[in-house]
């Protein structure tokens, strides 16, 4: 077991978080202020820089025209670009763009890798992923309303969908749609790319979540599909492994949210830190010097140490032994991150008082939009019930082999 | 000891009950998405059947107009009317003009009366109160940047103020201002009436808090005063007596905020069950046969009506003993409630998944809105050292008192 | 509602403090070191004294003997008492003796009450309950190994219990067993009064707890019953009613149990507190300085008082609408105050350094042998079910008759 | 970054683990029953045959006769150790006898190697660290009363120790004295090594912890130092040096508790696993089956992994930085840790229901005497304050360095 890392990958992390500090994070005030519109064309220019500096898509193989890191590394990487909500984004890999990508690269054949796969990698356009139902549980997957029904060459897809994250003004939707409703449960749905221009789909509403509807690429779709007429080259991968193509889609994305959680748990930290410098609360008196404050920064100091290891951890071992494998790691690291990051923000919001409620540092946009990282792919309580059984059927099996169950 | 509700006052809770389900909750929706303004008429209609009710002001006394309830009858009131985020409004008794009509009622001379106090119960005017300078920390209250010097017959305020809550569309504003740089720490500043028109005071902004600017009543102002000129008798209470009126009008207030969090968490827990009971996460499998589920309900439930009682005592106190003695009492709630409620809101939304975190029901709203909870009228650690040194400094008296310390 | 204290009674409860101070604590320490051996002789002087003083049996009407409190001022006593490990008993009110006198109250036929009621009560005898049974959860009382078989004129016993606290010198068991093993599930069982020198029934270890095997009342017996034979007339209440009597014997014992942890937990927290006023940590700097130490004191105190006024509204709740009406309230305290006591032990200990950790001091005894109070009498989880479920089937009953389910 | 353990050394590992299973845990039960006297004979036989499986000493270099691991290697072997609270002794690498040899092997003159170390890496004899006194805050270790004089060829030592682990039994004694009682607060004090059987050393008690005085090893020895003679050549390393030898004798000892504890946590969970398999709550019906049950284990799950990789990385550190470097992840594993396995005996005690409190299992002894490791070596708030005002120190260097403070 070795924790070093190697000078040359070192050097990548420094320039990337020189980068963001020199020019992500001074237009993150903007967008806190006023969402993607007034921040958009500079984001994209900055999209540019990074492709210039060969730091495009991290999380992405060479041949894809991505920065070919492991998953531990882009571990690293995901970390530093998680210190501002933009991060991600202006690295062409944010979600939901990022999973679509996978997938794509993985079962798109060549005319959907030219028409969706490519631009999508360019960032040329982006994409929304409509598979949450807002009449049925996220944690019952296979249980779902909407329905893609063959006729002729084409699918005629009818359904509701909600948090199509990005929706608007994307160009294309991956939409999860059963396709054999009498199959094995883990078979019925299959995955479809809908152009977003396609009659019948129609983005009904921008889910006010948190206090704001959002826009563009930071906004949460409700999807009304209506007799979306799709022909049937546009499903993706095999009829009936929606389910599974979904499963190889989240996996790596929970990895990936986790990653981004480190980075906003450091900043936030960053930011409880340096208030306690610098916040007076008698002349001369710095916060710094309070009991109350320096509890905050050694307990979130050892949390965030904590979950960081668990989730590099966990990369290795998808890297090493495969998703399949790794996946009560996976669970493991999607609700404790999710929960050591909330604890880590609501410190530093309390810490700043007045100033932590108002959104002139991140921690307000912070504390309202992370919130749903403990539910969105998986709430908590179906990750730890998952991680529980498998280990509790593992040993009963072991029990009951050796006779003693 | 008697925890009984009197008849004739439980028909009165169940009035305003009654009024807040049939009259106030079905507005509240179009406030979680818009804000004051849309709901602004409605609102105003409403305050006028309340009165109309006989409901009006239910905490002042009823020689001024209100409803002559106990602190403690008003406990229970408040906790009907903190079920809304409108409830305090459309009943006159919202922050911060219910701790404006206390102080008034108890220091304003009778032109002041005139002028300020009789339209502020009457609901014809809104007011605001600055105090909290964003260059100095709130809880340290005698170390303030606003300063008021004599000029002839006028004052002359200068200083910058934020938090001043409703300050969008306030008539009038409750302006601390230090009045004797060098007097004793606590007689240093004195309060003034400082109408909105005065020339020198302008809202600034309306500070973005949690996401939003807001608007009207529901916004945080930030006050830029500049050379203002306000007469001498608009001095509110005694030279010097500034913190002294602070204290009694956060005093109660504090126990007010309380008050209304046991409503909010009594909402967040009805929201919760029912959700719960029409929720499936299979096909006749309602989200309340979970047992994490089950945990959520009785860990609220226990929370809800400990801090619920609590309350009441603090308010019993403050009547019997006044408020000085039961200041330990008021400081113990301050905190624990707030505390309380945020774990309430916060196992109601991860119930409710998805839509938990949307602003389809009140959950949002109150996470992000009672979040300031823990910081404003004192945060929860400077209420906690407040407690801890009372008890301590008492004990370590009667200890050397026995000659054991 | 009042919080009042009658000043009669605010004199019983000092009168009972001071003695409980003079008394009572005074020995505690050698009971602490060696358990009751070494305190058994003074302890039952001190019973002699109580008496004396018309204080015995606080729990118990004035016609049997006792001091004829209501509920809610037995709580406020139990609270004095439970200051101290033997509080309880030097005033004739442990456990398991006072749940067996409330069961012989109400059941035991004269002949019952002469042989076992009036020496019970006279604190000539004492007594033990063997219900919990190693093989079978307790949470589930309905199964049960232990059977009673009639014979004749006798019952026939067959069984084996544990956690019959004190049956290492009681004169008699009030036992639990099947007598209808086909009849409804809580039909099936009765109590039984055996003599401790029956043949057939015998204390085969006193179960080692938290390190030690104890002896006399502070143990917990292993009982092993074989054919033991008992007069069909030492049948305790009816046949089939054991689970009833049972239930009715928790219930108030549960009640009792809170309110003697409101007394722990006031205790630890005066321990904390002196502790930090004493302890140097610096020359001339109390510990008591340090904001973590006043956290502690602030969150103790919070917590201790939220959950007193829960335990006196829940025995308030009992008189005024019978236990089976406030059987939620009583749940939701059982759980509540249990995990409340250990926070403040925890933190007392904590505070004290290595010291906290010896048996200098009662905490360590508290910290070992109050854990147990969030299994027994129904662990933590099930009261949190019966709760939840309680509250949940009301409301889906009243929105279904509302036609909204 | 990689997590692989090579072959090799996870063979031993899966060695060691075998020998616990097989030879250790098998007289566990005696020991928590007893104590040391019943398993003394076993556990020295053990010891024989663990030195002739090569597996003595596993933290010390071969040159002494030891495994020679890496500290992160030792780490992996510690927690396998830690598993069973005689692991460690079986191996000689008990507390506080790997402390003491740690500063003998890098202090110890040849005389004293001969006399004191040899003896002691061979297990022929214990010793015991007299430094923490009963009227001084351990968390000031400059602050003491023990005192050293020299007096011709020989130091003459008064004063008062406790917390002395081992004293009974041991055969000597490291004391720490001042010396120097006017020089700077950490060079006042030197180390001495005292034969326990020099006149005026006395074990005047095995201090009462958790219930028990203990005996042999397991206890906790209370000395009182009067007017004992030693050779000045007994002083350990150099004179003034008292406090740096503690500091590099408590940084190592810090991580080999930590890593105990990881085993202690291990333990826990798998008695928690497997009675979760075991228990029927209903026939049929495994207590493995409850949401509760899966919570727990998933919640031990994921906080037992990332304290563990906590923990690897400290060592990890201090190998590669050396321990000064390291030394702010020391204090930041030692709250941590002990906490994460506080909450895990906890759970797991929970699930047992009454069998948790019994001494039926280990937890009971984990949950009475690994308290203590949130207060030896520096508790939980000393670690948070040492590792906040380092990190709040070096961030205020380098914002003054920028000018930005």
């Amino acid at each position: 077991m070795d924790f070093s890392i190697p000078a040359e990958f070192q050097a990548t992390l420094d320039t990337i978080r020189r980068f963001m500090e020199d020019e992500v994070i001074p237009i993150e005030k903007d967008f806190l202020l006023g969402g993607m519109a007034p921040v958009q064309a500079r984001v994209d220019a900055l999209r540019q820089k990074v492709k210039a500096m060969g730091l495009w898509l991290p999380q992405i193989a060479k041949e894809h025209g991505g920065m070919g890191l492991s998953l531990m590394e882009f571990g690293m990487v995901g970390a530093e670009l998680g210190r501002c909500p933009l991060g991600h984004y202006v690295f062409n890999c944010q979600a939901p763009d990022a999973g679509n990508m996978e997938i794509l690269i993985q079962y798109a054949n060549p005319a959907q890798q030219e028409r969706f796969m490519k631009p999508l990698l360019a960032g040329e356009i982006r994409s929304c992923f409509g598979m949450t139902e807002p009449e049925f549980p996220g944690s019952n997957p296979s249980w779902m309303g909407t329905t893609a029904v063959r006729d002729g060459d084409d699918y005629v897809i009818n359904g509701h969908k909600w948090f199509a994250s990005g929706a608007d003004g994307a160009t294309f939707c991956v939409v999860m749609a059963v396709t054999d409703p009498n199959g094995p449960p883990h078979k019925r749905a299959s995955m479809f790319l809908v152009p977003m221009d396609t009659p019948g789909i129609v983005v009904e509403a921008n889910t006010p979540v948190m206090g704001h509807t959002g826009s563009g690429w930071a906004s949460h779709g409700e999807l009304r599909i209506t007799d979306c007429r799709v022909p049937a080259e546009n499903m993706l991968g095999p009829m009936g492994d929606g389910f599974l193509l979904a499963q190889e889609r989240l996996g790596p994305g929970r990895i990936h949210h986790c990653m981004r959680w480190i980075g906003v748990s450091e900043r936030s930290f960053e930011i409880l830190r340096d208030h306690l410098l610098r916040r007076q609360v008698a002349p001369g008196e710095p916060l710094a010097m309070r009991q109350f404050a320096q509890g905050w920064i050694a307990e979130s100091r050892a949390e965030i140490d904590a979950a960081r290891l668990m989730v590099l951890h966990a990369a290795w071992a998808i890297e090493k032994h495969g998703l399949k494998a790794a996946r009560e790691e996976v669970s493991l690291i999607k609700f404790h991150t999710a929960n050591m990051m909330m604890h880590v923000v609501d410190r530093a919001i309390q810490a700043h008082g007045g100033l932590g409620v108002t959104d002139y540092t991140p921690l307000s946009f912070f504390f309202r939009f992370e919130r749903a990282g403990r539910i969105y792919d998986g709430p908590d309580e179906v990750h730890k019930l998952v991680v529980a059984k498998r280990i509790l059927k593992r040993r009963a099996a072991e029990l009951m082999q050796r006779g003693e169950l």
